[in-house]
């Protein structure tokens, strides 16, 4: 007998009937029905069993033991007479023949009903989670977790991967987010940092020949807490890929996500390979975002020329004019209103809006507009009865923003344009390398300066004799998006001193700026580097998609308040003046 | 084709002879035979192959690249002539027809030879790592690391476990080593610590209904480096079980290492399940050791009352006298003393010997004090010819020490005593609860104050009435020894704040001292908590055992050195006065 127990809580069945058995778990609650007859439920991770007491001693007996005890109890398993489809067992119960408690549970009374625990106040849940963890909705989510990094591993391992352990006590980035830091003890002034993503690290183990790595990596960042990142720490799955190129990367992502996501999450069905790819440019003009919800059939047309001039005043002065049609709509004026002004909550520019109506006439919203080039519109937008067009104006980036929120709102706010009952994951490609700066009116990286330019030194060479515009380049870096939410950034990385140089030239930088980033992966690099490329996709935000939680507490075991505090461990806290001794360090202010 | 390449350099086989491919990696070599004969091995993470340049148009291209440059190489694989067991692929080569410079090595010397980079300086091979590791008998060890890791999260999760990973940033604890301390910017004058170990997340997972949780976890102790430890973080097979004893802990693990050890191990051999389980009094007894190597088939013993009246001085004075037998020695005189020599280095205690030759005469050593007594001598130790004796004196702990230092020493130098090519584990139970202080003359707690006593309650209570003597009770408590090194310790957790008051009581502390240790954990136990019990194995020992290496930093891909410093990253560093301003501390003195 393992573990002071038979079965499990979640495993007797009516085939047991009649078996002497043990089990051991918390008494989660007891019904006294008579002086001699009380119906016990007890609890252990894998379920609940009911337990019968049939006598005075025995009914006696959990009267005076407290809820949420732990006991065991022996017995016979009996065929229940009226069996309940809500648990696993409910087609049995135990005749206890002798009961024993374990660990008693001191209080009458708990902070929070232990089942209804996330209707509870936060602060308590936290402080007591190992309460709130006993909540089987609770700890599900958890167990999700767990299952899905296990699986995760799994795949990877199977995919040829390493799982490489890189180090978790580093150094300071000269860039990104706010360091975590540990002062050293041995090395008076100066700090160890905690890696904010191991980048550095696994470029390092491309460069030092591993070929495909991985790891359920922790990272940190000092940041503020956000409802989908918690403060401190949080996981990514890690992955680089030596001698590779982007499709390489793609391959294996597209092979191990979505059987994950079909078994473990919420909907079933997930995208197959290959995932949609989508330049970034085209994907701000037909969705205005780079984080497309593909479960949405709705799309952003430009309408400037059509509707630029039509005396509607937000429509002028050069501003661009998106178009989002929603075909078969039937909604409430009251909706219309509501809609878009969340849509203008969202985005921060105003939306605006006219329809077809059943006998084709255009009505509503600024339709008095639309109306004197009516034939004109009708046909750039192939309006036929009952479509809804929702429109925005101004700048390129405000106007794309506006209608890309006005795509997810309306997509799936109005029946029929959204099949959500799926995980639909796209590739964002073609990011573009340089932009001009809003400042500085000169040419700047734009997103990651040490992405690898698509065409390398060559194309970078042209730009600087004057044969291509640098604003065409691309680099070789993509978006992982699944139901709209970025689940990473990747890239091919550059490999390269010579075209890293050659990149930071194009923006007024050098040689000298490339080993300020990053000392250690420039010399590395000029040892001999593989081509490589990689990306990180968030654990918790799959989870989070997975559980379909839109807190990122609920799928942590331990997590951190948003004040970045451990309630129950009392993290963070004060320390011995000792201890401060020893780390060469005072402290200059003091919380109140 | 996948990653630049149709196969990698650790796959061609002669049956692909014929074939076009490619091949990607690193140019280890090129010996040039004539002005259109050179011959070019190419490294990757898999393996070599050799590539023959046959023309001089291609040996002037391999002429001109630097070794340690990434290539890519197309051509035609053909059988060799002369064939070699050295390598994989030594049955072919490639005859290249296009040859690609993916990453030029800037540097025509590099800080070491890459495959004798062992030898080197390990400054230098820290420094360089990434270098270092191109070694594949570096990298070897490293992907040992790697499988061994994935092996036991497959085990366990096959045993039922649930990775379950815990808070890195977390609270300072109170005892124990030396914590490392994390500056918390949103709470001035407060600090986060990073875990010794999950010790307390998993007694609280526990708590929180979870059932059997496993977690390679990373660990962090500010302690200086020792052979065995890295400074700053190592990792832990932490696991833990609910309702559990120590037999149910026992019965996993004996399912789990043995197989791995074998597979993965420089031996193929493991102990099967149940591992032997000795007392602690009785290994210090027969071993002079809680950690007895099994492989050896000496023990030690006491022969106090047979040799204490000899006359020699060391053996008087209420001294025990402790011996250990060799037979069939045929060792030199020089052998014995420079053994003996080493054994007082190590044990800090003198060890004296004696011999019967081969003609039964007790020759050497002070057997001039032992021919006195030797009909009694040979009957206690029932000594033949060539039987070799060493022996101990001193009080108890010192004199088993040394000879437990002599059982190891003489068991790995004598021919014939010890079985090594195996992993024999062994668990050391019974540990005492309690021992009388040396400096206060008091009952004091042993080795876990937080174990369980065997007999629970009532034991304390009878050793409280004065029934029992307390160093009679035994902890629930257990070691994990492998070939004489302690992988672990680990034990049945006291879950009952009843049963831990009562047991500092009799050390005369009190309810307050429990909570002041603990608090989360000690209020969580008051809440009802299920009987627990755990273990965790260190992961850094195992692979040191599975690898044969002696230095923890060959089993780490980037370790730091003996200073806790990372040379190739530079951390610890300087960090900017912003940051320590925003994290509410100064430095009160800097490193030279």
């Amino acid at each position: 007998m393992m573990q002071n127990r038979t079965h499990t809580c979640g495993e007797l069945r009516l085939s047991d009937a009649g078996k002497q058995v043990k089990i051991s778990g918390w008494m989660e609650n007891v019904r006294v029905v008579s002086a001699n007859l009380a119906f016990v439920v007890v609890r252990d991770f894998y379920g609940t069993t009911q337990v019968v007491a049939e006598t005075e001693d025995m009914v006696n007996t959990f009267k005076g033991i407290t809820k949420e005890s732990t006991i065991s109890v022996e017995g016979a398993v009996r065929e229940r007479d009226s069996k309940t489809d809500k648990m696993a067992t409910g087609d049995i119960e135990i005749v206890p023949a002798k009961v024993e408690v374990l660990g008693r549970c001191q209080h009458s009374e708990l902070p929070f009903q232990i089942n209804r625990s996330r209707e509870a106040d936060e602060a308590q849940r936290l402080k007591y989670r190992y309460l709130d963890l006993r909540n089987p909705a609770v700890k599900k989510n958890i167990i999700l977790r767990c299952n899905v990094v296990a699986a995760l591993r799994k795949s990877m391992t199977e995919h040829g991967f390493l799982e490489i352990t890189t180090p978790i006590l580093t150094a300071s980035s000269p860039e990104g987010a706010r360091d975590y830091l540990v002062p050293a003890r041995n090395h008076p002034g100066k700090f160890y940092a905690l890696p904010q993503a191991p980048q550095q690290f696994k470029q390092l183990l491309m460069t030092s020949g591993f070929d495909r790595y991985f790891q359920i990596a922790p990272c940190f960042r000092d940041e503020d807490a956000r409802a989908d990142r918690s403060p401190g720490e949080f996981y990514q799955l890690d992955m680089e890929m030596a001698f590779a190129s982007q499709e390489d990367v793609f391959a294996v992502l597209e092979d191990v996500l979505p059987p994950i996501f079909a078994q473990y999450g919420t909907y079933d069905r997930a995208s197959s390979a290959p995932f949609t790819r989508i330049p970034y440019n085209e994907a701000m003009e037909n969705y205005g975002s780079d984080k497309p919800d593909l479960r949405i059939d709705l799309r952003v047309q430009d309408v400037t020329a059509v509707l630029g001039g039509c005396g509607f005043e937000p429509f002028a002065e050069g501003n661009l004019v998106k178009a989002v049609k929603v075909s078969d709509f039937h909604e409430t004026r009251k909706f219309i209103d509501k809609t878009l002004a969340d849509v203008e909550t969202v985005s921060g520019g105003k939306a605006y809006w006219f329809r077809m109506d059943e006998n084709g006439e255009l009505v509503g919203g600024i339709s008095k507009f639309v109306n004197l080039i009516k034939e004109k519109v009708v046909e750039a937008l192939s309006l036929k009865a009952n479509d809804f067009v929702a429109l925005s104006a101004g700048k390129r980036d405000a106007a794309l923003k506006t209608a890309g929120v006005l795509v997810k709102t309306l997509g799936a706010a109005v029946p029929g344009h959204m099949d959500k009952e799926q995980y639909a994951f796209c590739w964002i490609v073609d990011f573009p390398m340089y932009e001009i700066g809003d400042e500085s009116g000169e040419l700047e990286f734009c997103h990651n300066p040490f992405s690898m330019p698509a065409g390398g030194l060559d194309v970078l060479l042209k730009a600087e004799r004057g044969e291509i515009d640098p604003l065409t380049i691309t680099a070789d870096q993509y978006d992982l998006v699944c139901n709209g939410v970025e689940l990473s950034s990747g890239a091919v990385r550059n490999h390269d001193p010579e075209i890293m140089i050659k990149a930071f030239e194009l923006v007024r930088l050098g040689e000298e700026d490339v080993k300020a980033k990053f000392p250690a992966m420039y010399n590395a690099f000029t040892y001999g580097a593989p081509p490589h490329a990689g990306i990180a996709p968030g654990v918790d935000r799959m989870v989070m998609l997975l559980a379909g939680e839109d807190s990122i507490r609920e799928i942590i075991p331990f997590p951190m308040n948003k004040n970045a505090q451990d309630v129950m461990m009392s993290a963070p806290s004060e320390v011995t003046q000792k201890q401060l001794d020893e780390l060469h360090i005072q402290i200059t202010k003091h919380e109140e």
